[in-house]
């Protein structure tokens, strides 16, 4: 990795809008739209409450996403609705899985579910999830059919994650599937979404898409290596969640491929002890898995990057090849 | 309450085909639809662990109400879609419901959170409301529309009822909200959808969507009265359900509108101790609460009633009314 290219896109941001396709405007709107939407509500406690986490933030990148694929068709602001439904899903889903890791705090505030109990934040995940389909359900019903498939593939990636692999399935494997279905499926929705309500051609939407995958896995990667390698100050939350919570990442993994003696530390749920994660942190900071998984990071944002090639020059193509190298410079 | 309307229809299906209308072989094509669907699924635990409630059973009077919709059409083939996606939509509400109400026992069985956790719960729940959406999705826009427009409705009655009335608000309104959007709402999807799908007359469809609406409160009102009233050997499940969980229900509130003393022993949250809740049962059985709820189910049963005298006289319409005698037959 060269650490240039982290140095050349302070934000995602900026990557996007390196292509020269302006974004910050449609953004803005977006804004406007996630909470006009949930505001719209005669139960004024749901309305408030499901509020919370999207006025939290966030780095918004599939609305990007959904934004520039509609940069692919000749009717961009359509996209906006893509944007709105891919982060209204998105967020319904943090929801839910702070639920499912018992997690107190995100974005820097304390999560819903501590707020006011799992009942409630479950709910508000699926009132999200229930916006975005009515937004979907107006627009038509390709966008429809879409955000089905999604959720199923999130239900599954979940599942899949909770239950964990079964007995005699490589880990590596499973962990990659439950990568492509749970976060990666999103990604891969947002742009192709965006794409389809601007009246982009299909085979550029499903060209999309198949980046929005790979990106996605990329993205999710690199998120996953920034949990063990990056400082509390970069990270906005302490290092070692994924540990905390007992979610077994790909860069530990590879790491426990290459050093077998780690994986009763690692593999064995929760890791609470604050000191024990400590060290385990540490010496996973050292492992060749780091390296690995930032190889792997690289390998799926160079295949989303490849299949950019085939598709029209226009502006929001570089944005997208740009955010690319946005996913994995952040890593190095 | 004539007590002679109980005995004349055993069960809803005996209710549901005394118009005339065979309904057997449809409800086991929608058996049939329900396993497939839930095991087309390339995730093996989440195929298998699907199927949990849908094989425990249930009356499946939401197919029925769907499946009578389709009579009102030239093409009644086409509803057993509707009864499919209706009776997923409410077995996924189940999952949920018995996550929120930390139930143990269901038709008889141990409910999915106790034998797998909540977290899994929660997935199967979402996972058949997804594949109930997939359904809808190809079925057509119209279907979609309703499904969101329903799930919507579902999710602010679950919140509603979580969070409970505001300072100040009417409890008894407040509790019949909550029925309308939890329960009501998805009969009224139900019978429309049916009718919709086999191509009935639009005015048909929404005069019979208001008919379930309608229909699905007397259902509610009924199944409240009966968790204080019925035997346990009627029930299935020990009566007293609602007062265990915490959950404040239409015959309760009249009971201590008319019984102010009655207030702290049911309004404050779940009543765990076994002695303490019959003692209770006691009290709330020979109260005015009881009569008052059952008054309260025959005159939404009435009102269903009533909607279907404009409509054409299939002996579809016949078996609907039949439903709502059935409703209140049993409460007596």
């Amino acid at each position: 990795m060269h650490p240039v290219i982290a140095q050349r896109f302070p934000s995602p941001l900026a990557a996007a809008e390196s292509g020269g396709v302006p974004l910050a405007a449609d953004l803005r709107e977006v804004e406007h739209r996630l909470r006009a939407t949930v505001s719209d509500e005669q139960d004024s406690f749901l309305g408030k409450s499901a509020f919370h986490l999207i006025e939290a933030g966030g780095k918004r990148l599939r609305p990007m996403m959904a934004l520039l694929g509609g940069h692919f068709g000749p009717d961009p602001a359509r996209a906006v609705d893509a944007a709105v439904i891919a982060e209204l899903v998105h967020v319904g889903t943090l929801y839910h899985d702070d639920v499912m890791d018992e997690a107190t705090v995100r974005h820097g505030i304390v999560t819903a579910n501590t707020r006011w109990g799992n009942t409630v934040a479950v709910l508000l995940g699926d009132y999200l999830i229930a916006r975005a389909a009515e937004i979907g359900a107006r627009v038509g019903p390709e966008a429809t059919k879409l955000q089905v498939r999604t959720l199923r593939r999130l239900v599954r990636g979940q599942m899949a994650e909770t239950v964990g692999p079964a007995p005699g399935v490589d880990r590596i494997g499973h962990c990659l599937r439950v990568m492509a279905d749970k976060s990666a499926s999103l990604f891969a929705m947002s742009v192709r979404l965006g794409a389809e309500l601007s009246g982009a051609d299909p085979t550029v939407a499903a060209a999309l898409e198949r980046y929005g995958e790979l990106l996605g896995s990329a993205f999710q990667i690199a998120d996953d290596i920034l949990d063990i390698a990056a400082a509390e100050t970069t990270l906005g939350k302490q290092p070692g969640t994924d540990l905390r919570e007992g979610i077994v990442t790909l860069p530990v993994l590879y790491a426990v491929e290459d050093n077998p003696a780690l994986a009763p530390l690692v593999l064995n749920g929760p890791l609470t002890d604050d000191d024990a994660r400590a060290e385990v942190l540490a010496v996973l900071r050292v492992s060749t898995g780091l390296e690995r998984a930032r190889r792997e990071a690289t390998r799926y944002a160079e295949r989303a990057k490849d299949v950019l090639h085939d598709l029209p020059g226009v502006p929001a193509r570089d944005a997208l090849v740009a955010l690319g190298d946005f996913a994995i410079g952040r890593t190095s």
